[in-house]
């Protein structure tokens, strides 16, 4: 349903770029969870341009909770986060625009809004409104980290330059979750920032790869058709803006293995059932095994870029040549992680909900 | 909702390998729309088995239609279709499979259903189930066609062959959708037999890469955040078994672009809009821009192999050695991509009847 | 969503009056449940005709389980319940019928399937689809009845006459439970039979108030707006064809009264928290609050008459006189009963399934 | 989901008495909508309490929309509106009210919400709450009026007095609409506030009955089985706080005729099909015929009263006596009624949009 995701836990994202507030609803999630404020204000931090290789837009986030938590604490009705948009450069509010920058919403956002649709500072398909889904997800986060269950996500990729592979995954993940550019080998982060502000330099733009691992699921959670972990996940995910991509396990990778060397092989871990390799990414027939949840997202490059492109200005139904201005970001793989860590938050609370009732996570 | 898919047509499937009927409910088709038994029967053909690169299972697919289909046309109200099993080889029915087989859902269906799953053949989990969603998906693809939407599958890569790129769409799609193994270089399909048959001989299994493109999807259709049609399309995509990975356009490809190669500039085609590349796979901010919409998935090698495998019995919590026997198939690629075909147009006309109103296919 | 309810425990149902099947997929239902064919023989033996006050129609419903059930025992998944129609007199099928029978779904139908619809019997909007909800519900209940929840329906009023109150609420459904005609006093029974019979003889139809009590609901479950527990059961209870208002508690009488009256006292029974009358029928601001739910339907005079009525030909839209012939009910109110027990039992496993996870019923 | 309602135009509500904000989202009603903030303004005055018969509590309602409107139009993407809850009152926050008020949901909350609800005011179970419901539904029945559709709800009786029939609908509902207290004869009116004041002398409080009636809606919308217009309407309605049943057409009334007396026949008028009574309230088998859809609620009295009445302390579990104090209304069926209308404009505008479009309210 457009702007709401979730059946147990449900989450309505709304705002736009250049309006009051942007923010989100948290429906359904247990009473009784601490809600850690501070948690979620470094969580939008971690989201927060930095100015280097971000927009020098200036976002404070000044997020305010105005129901569903009464002392700290969830009272398991729905939950709003506010937070409002400041530094707010509009210009000419009355001037829509009609130039399509190409890659971007704006042509399909006419189509379907027939020319109402906010069009200040890319309106409800600003990445900006990823922050309340940041501050939904951070609610969520919080709370599956009292139940053991944690979730990390690096940049895998970069501008061509590769982090290191996942090692002991409750040391990277800890250690992801401080970073402000999350990569595991510092040596590689260095390289990737290098290589985006060069992009910069000329005027371009990257993408990359993201990958994220989410452990203590317990097994058993998913359905065995339409609502498999995977269809929840990648429901989500591409939801977030830029991701054209995901895969889970070896993914793509498998696609070119035999059966004998894709198969997990299962065996006991005292009295805990493994498998000896992770191929499949945690999820057997669309339901948990019980071993570490591991997907990977492809983050296309920022489409705005300061080189003139061609496209139309869809009033006129002309082409012309566009050669944007303004604020915008040469990557945005490493603040979208952040993004996607809290995205999966909330699938993870919705499924545990479902399955195991909505008090699971009290 | 576990085997229900979509809001305004919404599939609903049931059935378990050795059960009496599979099947599945289609509700809220437009009525009026011709139902082609034919093209039914054609589409299940695809999917079956042939013998020789597949499960030597006979499947007849004798299904028919005993609800909302009058005089060939649909009502309007829900469509009923029951696919009888035949040439079921049960052994005996008393013995729970207990033995996980690696990379199956029999583990992770006894963490959810305690024991109770129907483990013959697969059960619930079986790909078997797989051939009511093609007949299904045949009659939503009928009714697409009749709008001028087309949609087409080929197998992009097996076993490490692979076929060659789209060319002129509507001559690829045409062609595709007689052959029982969809490759646009006849060439590339043969290779991939021979390697499939080669892994068989071995008893291994391969997998691949499918990849499918609709055409004659109007501009404005999907939602910003939660519904992209990225989502919807995810979201069913990963309820077939084996797939393991999707992405749109470049997908993966364009994480390593820069934003200058990776936009599509946007020019008039007479009075159309157009793109010029199509990197970004028919879809910007979640929405369709009419040009055509492309996706490719990943497809695991088929998890049942005839090799011995580590596994544990999940009954008796032990580790053992699994030597799987019965009918299997090296590769499933081939026949995934009919499924493919049909639950792509089960999103469609969901989505095309939300955007457009329940008549719209009409 | 159409013919499709709930969120954790989901059923849809199929058919026509005049097809081959009728049926129900209920999706979600925990596994491990006992599935008592006898029971769900007897439930539909209840909904039949019998002949005397009801259509001479022979309804025999031997229902098929084909999916989802195993030795007896649900598997977790899609069960699907199949019933054969049978004694079909459909006459010419190729001529659809265009005479709107008054108070019918006739006219209706054609403005939302444009000619479409199937007309023979009623099609799809026939009483006879209820059996399909009573089957599903069969199952339903009779997990209820596993964790001592109990359901019990009488007809509360027919034809002006009146069943007494419920008293002992166990002894009253237990008995109810059993009989073909339900009410606590027989003798009131008796009157409306001869009330009934005595419309009939006149060509005419009689309705009717069927008032549903249910006891060992836990307190707690329900949501605080939208899904309240009398939002869940009046939007399934609307969906039985014939029922035109919905009461819970005191219903309509509660809105004479001032608070003093009305309000119910609470009070320990033991440990057990009780209120000393149940004016609010056990639900207090949408939720359970442990007391038996108690609510009433009204159940319209079955519209199909045997005397001339004034209507129109909506394929000429001319007026005209209709005069019915066929095979009809003259009051519909009793067998509408075992419909209403159905029905709840639906809504209440999704209802605690939603609350206490997907195995709560297990 | 709790608290969203619709599938194609979604409505989410959120907030408690004593919060900052209280609030709701609108997703999905479509772009180009005018919003007119006097005639939000003015549905909220309808409903704030007017110091004479209701609580002295001063509700401003100074609402804001945040979100998915530019210029006064809707721009097609979530609609958030705040409104602020002022002249808050809370005492001594950090004491959890725990001596439950009968008939309120005081119990039911601890129940479901194990202490952690909000107990400030009423918390979340506020009929505070509703002032976002009709803000919400404001918008959706100006949508409605621009496309003829016209909404309008009376008292039909008050503390045991009653209010005249409707009569020509388009005059009553016009008159309706500007009335504070909202009866089509002013002397019945008269009579009921004395009424109501009497009862309020008293420390009591009363109930009634709302009837609403809507003009405009055309044929062919809802669903035969589980989201049959009823369904819908009726789903919603109990959401409303103190509704205790709802009646369509002549509802419980029509439990005692014949099928002769209730049939409504059918003739032209003109090219218009039309019925000449309307028992069946505007619909038939789910679907509307064209006809006003008329349906009535009965609201219990307001719970709160300024008697000593039975009850318990819920955290010592043990029997107490309440006299309440504090700021309560004797009456709310008066406002109600603006909530009533505002929430059938929510129902209206999410079935209208799932079977004509998204567009269909542009």
């Amino acid at each position: 349903m457009k702007n709401t995701f979730g059946n147990s836990v449900a989450v309505t994202i709304f705002g736009e770029s250049h309006g009051e507030y942007i923010g989100a609803v948290i429906d359904g999630l247990a009473p009784g969870i601490k809600v850690d404020t501070e948690y979620i204000a470094h969580m939008l931090t971690l989201r927060r341009p930095d100015g280097k290789i971000s927009t020098p837009r200036k976002e404070k986030d000044e997020f305010k909770i105005v129901s569903g938590v009464v002392a700290g604490t969830t009272t398991g009705t729905a939950i709003t986060i506010l937070i409002p948009n400041e530094n707010v450069q509009s210009g000419d509010y009355s001037q829509m625009k009609t130039v399509a920058r190409p890659s971007h919403a704006d042509y399909t956002a006419q189509c379907k809004y027939h020319g109402y649709q906010d069009s200040r500072g890319g309106g409800h398909f600003s990445g900006r409104i990823t922050a309340a889904l940041v501050a939904a997800g951070a609610i969520c986060r919080y709370a599956l980290m009292q139940k053991g269950i944690l979730i990390g996500t690096h940049v895998k990729k970069c501008a061509g330059v590769s982090d290191r592979e996942f090692g002991n995954l409750c040391v990277d993940i800890t250690e992801l979750n401080d970073k402000t550019f999350a990569v595991l080998d510092e040596a590689a982060g260095e390289d990737m920032v290098k290589a985006i502000l060069q992009a910069a330099s000329e005027g371009d733009s990257v993408g990359g790869v993201l990958e994220t691992v989410i452990t203590g699921v317990p097994a058993g959670v998913g359905e065995p058709w339409f609502d498999s972990v995977e269809s929840m996940l990648s429901h989500m995910m591409f939801s977030i803006p830029a991701v054209k991509g995901i895969e889970f396990g070896l993914g793509f990778g498998i696609a070119d293995m035999r059966g004998s060397e894709a198969n997990d092989p299962i065996r006991m871990d005292g009295d805990k059932v493994i498998t000896e390799t992770n191929n499949n990414g945690g999820i057997n027939g669309g339901i948990t095994n019980g071993m570490p949840i591991i997907f990977r997202t492809a983050i296309k490059p920022t489409p705005t870029i300061f080189k003139p492109q061609n496209t139309i200005d869809f009033k006129t139904m002309t082409e012309t040549v566009l050669e944007p201005k303004g604020r915008h970001d040469p990557a945005i793989v490493h603040r979208a992680r952040i993004v996607q860590d809290a995205a999966s938050a909330i699938v993870l609370c919705d499924a545990l909900a479902m399955r195991f009732g909505t008090d699971y996570l009290k």
